[in-house]
C-alpha cells in the first residue's frame, strides 16, 4: 500500500488536503491525474445509470439541506458513535476502541488500562454542524449531508411531476458527503469529506404487482441479463437482483474483474430494521476485502417517513392498478389490502406510532390501493466515488521487467487502468525536441486527437523514460512522431510509406505502426 | 421573471431546496433538465479550460480545508458584513439595509427608524463555519470554502511538482462554495450554496519576462484570438486581455451573444488592494445588468500570502530566467532588481510586516532573480455557475405564436439553447403509440441515436402537443417516426423512399425529412 500512496502523490493523483499547513485528518484532494479519473468515473456512472437509459432522471441538490430532513431520516437521532471522555486528559474516544487507541498522556497503556477516570459512553453525531443566517442558535442548525439519497425522497414528488416518468423509475444523483469520522482511515478509504453516486430506483410494491399482473416474478427466475426484459411482473426481489448484476457489470466494465469482487448478502439480523435485503460489493483492498457499493431494497421506509415529517403525501396514482383492482376477485382484494395494511402497519408501530392510530393509518393506505394509490418501494444502489477511485488505482497498480533504451532490465511500475477510465487516453510525443519538422507534425496530431479524447503532449527528455512517465500515469498508448514519420517506413507491411506513427501499448511495451490518416479511428473504439 | 421561476419549476430545471418542508432561505436544486444543462455547462468549461489545452492542470480539493488558509487569502478577518442587533426585537440586521428592512415587530417602519435599542455594527463573518472531530472547540474549527481558488494556491506546489507545466500555466477548478448570505436574492442568482468554475492561471513577473525578453509586449498592441500566438514576451496585462477576450469566446460559444453581455472594467479606487485590473463579464438579467464572472489580475499576493502563512516557500526555478539573467548590463540589472524590489517592500508593509523586516524580506526575494526565482503572478478568471445557468434559461426564453395542430395560433413557450448546452439533444417520438411498427422503429432509432447524445424518448399523448413540451425543455431536435417512415415518402426529393424520418426544428418549427442511416451523421455536427 505505501507504494501505491507514494505513486499517487508522486504522480498528482492524490494529494492530503491543506498539505503544506500540516494537512487536515481524513481530507484528501485530488491533482491533475486524480481529477481526470475521477471526472471519468462519474461520467460513465451518469451515463450509465442515466443518459442511456429511459427510466431513469438525474438530479443535483444541495449539501445543506432543511434540518427535517435529517429528523426523518433518523440521522439527527441515531447517526452516531458512542464516545467516552477523560477526565484526565480531555481526550474524547470511541467506545468501542479504548483497547486500542493509546493513552496521549501514557501511550505505553490503552486508553482503557489508564488512570484517567472516563465518562459514561455518550452518543457523538457523525454530522457536521452548522448555522444558517445571521444567528447561530438553535432554530438555524444545519447540517452537510451524510449521504445524497434523502434530497433524493424529498424531491420524489417534483420529479415524478416534471419529469415524464412513472413508477418503475429512479432518480440518480452524484455528490459530496461529509461524515465527521472519530477514526478516519485507511488513506481515502474513509474520508470525513467524500463523494457518492446513487440511485434511488422507485418500484410498485408486491401487492400492486400482483394486483396487476395475477403474479410475482421470483428473483431465483430471473436472468436479468436478457436484453430484452418484460419487467412489469417484477417486485422488489427481481429489482434487487437486476441491480446488482448491473453495478457489478459496471465495475467489470470499467476494469475491475469478478475475481477482484465479492458480493456480501447481508444476513436477517444484520440489515437495517426497514431493509428487506443489502448486498454488499467488496473490492479486494490490500488492507482487506472492503465495500465500494451497497445495494439494498429499502421498502417504502424513506418516502412514508418524509410523508409522515413534511405532511405532503408520497403516494402514487397508477392507472393501471385502479384498473385492475375493480376486476379482481373478492378474496384477492382482501389477501392483498391484509398483506398491505400488515406492512403499512409494522412500519408505523415500529417508528412509534400509537397501535391504534397505526391500526387506522394502515386501514387509510390499503383503501388506496382500490383508488390506485399506493407508497413506491425503492432499491438503492449506492456507490462511493472516492473508495472506488482507490480500488481503481490499487487494481491498475503492477511491477513488470522491462528493458530499458541499452536492453536492461529494469523494474517498471505501471498502472493499468481500463482506457475508459484512464486520465490520458494518448500521448504524443516527437522523438526529438529539437526537429522542427518532428515536433510540428506532432502538434498536428495533437491537434487532430485532442477534440476527441484526453491528450498529453510531451517533448522533454529521452523517449523511453517519457514513456515511463505515462506508463506510471495509465496512459493506454503512446504515439511517436519519428524520423519514418517524415522519411517513410524502413520496412514491414508499411515499408516505403510516409506519415505513420508509431503507436505503443502501455501493458507490454509492444509497439505498432500506423498511419496518421488512420489514427483517430484506430485510437478511439480503443479506448471508448 | 415570474414566468422564468414559473417555467424552471413546471418542467424540473429548479426546484427550491427542501421544498415539501418549507424551503431553505437561499439554497437551490436542480431538476432533471436543470441537472443536464448543469452538467454541460461544467463539462463544456473543463474541456474547454483543460481538456482542450496544453497549458492547464485540473484539481479537485475538498471543501473543508485547513483553516490557517482563510487566515491567509484574508477570509477570517475581513470576508464579513457589518451588522447591528436589535436589544428589544433581537432581531440581527444589515447595517447598511436598516432603512430597506422593515421592524419586525412594527413593520409599518423600517429597522432605522424603530425605537428599539441598536448594538453598534459588528463584523459577522460570511463562512458557514463548522467542527472537524469529536470535540468542539476553538482548535477543532473549519470553514465551508466561500471560494475554489484558495485550493488551488495551497496545492501550487504540488501540481507544478508532478504536471510538467512550466509558468505559465493554469491550473482550473470546478466545485461547490458557500456563502452565508445574510439576504440572498434574485432566484439562484445570489445562493449560500454555490457552484465555481475558476482558473487560477500563473505567470511570470513583468521583471523576469524584460529580462528574459528584453521587452514586454504592451496589452495594447495584442490580437489575442490570433492562432498561433508567440505569448513569450507577454506581462500581466497581455495575459489578463487574452483571458477576458478567452472567456468572453467561450460566453458566446454556448449562445450569450455579445449584445447580452458587458465588459466592465474597474476602476482603480474599485480594486481589491491585492490587484492590478478587474474585468466582470456581466449579463443583462430580467433584473439588472449583474456579473456572471470576473477577470483579476491579482499580482502575487495570493501565493505570497500562503508562503507566509505556511512558512513552505512558494517561488518557482526559471532557468531561462537564470541563464538570461547574467547576460544582462548591470543597469538593466539594477534596474528590474530595484522594481521586482519595490512591489515585494509594498505588499510586505501592507500586509502588516515592519518596513525594517519587510525591506530585508523584499531585498531577499529580488536576490533570488540572479539565481532564477520568482513568486509567479496569476490572472484569475473566476465564474459562478449557478448564475450562468440562470443567464442561459433567461437568454433562452421566448415566448413566440405558432399553430396549433388545427391550423390556430397559440402562444408557444420555447427555450433557445444553443444545442451544446441543451440538457436533451433530441426526442425520439413514433407518431402513434398504439402501433408497434412505429414503436419499434422509434426504440431502434433511439438505440442508435442514444449512445452519442443525450436522448429523450416520448410515446405519449398528441405530437403537437409532445413538440409543444420538447420546446419548453429547449429541445433543439425532434425527431418523428410515421406512416412515411414505414410506407415511403409521398412527396419531394425523398418521395418513395422508405426509411426516413421528420426532423422538426425547434425555433421557427420546420420540418426536414431524413434517411436514417444518415441522421446520426446530420445530428452530430450540429449539436456540438
Amino acid at each position: 500500500m505505501e507504494k501505491i500512496v507514494s505513486l499517487c502523490k508522486r504522480r498528482g493523483f492524490i494529494f492530503q488536503s491543506s498539505e503544506i499547513y500540516g494537512g487536515i485528518n481524513g481530507f484528501w484532494d485530488y491533482g491533475p491525474l486524480g481529477a481526470e479519473l475521477k471526472r471519468n468515473v462519474k461520467e460513465l456512472w451518469w451515463n450509465t445509470m442515466t443518459r442511456q437509459r429511459d427510466d431513469v432522471a438525474g438530479l443535483e441538490a444541495t449539501i445543506i439541506m432543511h434540518p427535517q430532513i435529517w429528523k426523518a431520516s433518523g440521522h439527527v437521532d441515531t447517526f452516531s458513535d458512542p464516545m467516552v471522555d477523560c477526565k484526565t486528559c480531555k481526550g474524547r474516544f470511541r467506545a468501542d476502541q479504548t483497547n486500542e487507541i493509546p493513552c496521549p498522556q501514557k501511550p505505553s497503556k490503552m486508553v482503557s488500562e489508564c488512570h484517567g477516570e472516563k465518562t459514561a459512553p455518550r452518543a457523538f453525531n457523525l454530522m457536521f454542524k452548522t448555522y444558517v443566517g445571521p444567528v447561530a442558535d438553535e432554530e438555524n442548525i444545519a447540517y452537510l449531508r451524510p449521504e445524497t439519497a434523502q434530497a433524493i425522497f424529498a424531491q420524489f414528488k417534483n420529479v415524478l411531476e416534471t419529469s415524464r416518468q412513472k413508477v418503475p423509475f429512479g432518480i440518480a444523483q452524484v455528490g459530496k458527503a461529509f461524515r465527521n469520522e472519530v477514526t478516519p482511515r485507511n488513506y481515502t478509504f474513509r474520508s470525513r469529506e467524500f463523494e457518492q453516486m446513487e440511485l434511488e430506483f422507485f418500484i410498485k410494491p408486491d401487492e400492486v404487482v400482483e394486483a396487476i399482473k395475477g403474479r410475482v416474478t421470483p428473483g431465483a427466475e430471473l436472468d436479468t441479463r436478457h436484453s430484452t426484459l418484460d419487467t412489469s411482473s417484477w417486485g422488489w426481489e427481481a429489482w434487487h437482483k437486476y441491480w446488482v448484476e448491473e453495478r457489478i457489470a459496471f465495475y467489470e466494465g470499467i476494469g475491475l474483474s469478478r475475481t477482484t469482487l465479492e458480493e456480501y448478502w447481508q444476513k436477517p439480523e444484520e440489515l437495517a430494521h426497514y431493509a428487506r435485503a443489502c448486498v454488499d460489493i467488496l473490492f479486494k483492498f490490500p488492507f482487506g476485502t472492503q465495500e465500494l457499493e451497497g445495494i439494498a431494497a429499502r421498502s417504502d421506509f424513506d418516502l412514508s417517513q418524509h410523508a409522515r415529517f413534511s405532511g405532503k403525501p408520497m403516494g402514487v396514482f397508477d392507472e393501471e392498478l385502479r384498473a385492475a383492482w375493480g376486476k379482481l376477485p373478492k378474496e384477492k382484494q382482501d389477501e392483498l389490502w391484509r398483506r398491505y395494511y400488515e406492512n403499512r402497519k409494522k412500519y408505523l408501530v415500529k417508528m412509534g406510532v400509537e397501535p391504534e392510530q397505526a391500526a387506522k393509518d394502515a386501514t387509510n393506505d390499503a383503501n388506496g390501493l382500490a383508488k390506485g394509490q399506493y407508497i413506491p418501494h425503492v432499491i438503492e444502489p449506492s456507490a462511493g466515488v472516492d473508495r472506488l477511485i482507490l480500488a481503481l488505482i490499487c487494481n491498475a497498480y503492477s511491477e513488470d521487467q522491462m528493458p530499458d533504451e541499452k536492453g536492461k532490465l529494469e523494474t517498471r511500475v505501471v498502472l493499468k487502468f481500463h482506457p475508459r477510465v484512464a486520465p490520458i487516453k494518448v500521448a504524443v510525443l516527437p522523438l526529438l525536441k529539437n526537429k522542427p519538422e518532428l515536433v510540428k507534425k506532432a502538434a498536428e496530431i495533437r491537434d487532430l486527437l485532442r477534440p476527441h479524447m484526453n491528450v498529453f503532449y510531451d517533448d522533454a527528455g529521452a523517449i523511453g523514460r517519457r514513456y515511463r512517465r505515462q506508463d506510471e500515469a495509465g496512459t493506454p498508448f503512446c504515439v511517436t512522431i519519428d524520423f519514418e514519420t517524415l522519411e517513410g517506413v524502413k520496412e514491414g507491411p508499411l515499408a516505403g510509406r510516409k506519415d505513420t506513427v508509431t503507436v505503443r501499448y502501455r501493458d507490454d511495451g509492444k509497439q505498432d505502426r500506423v498511419a496518421i490518416g488512420e489514427l483517430l479511428n484506430w485510437l478511439l473504439p480503443k479506448i471508448c
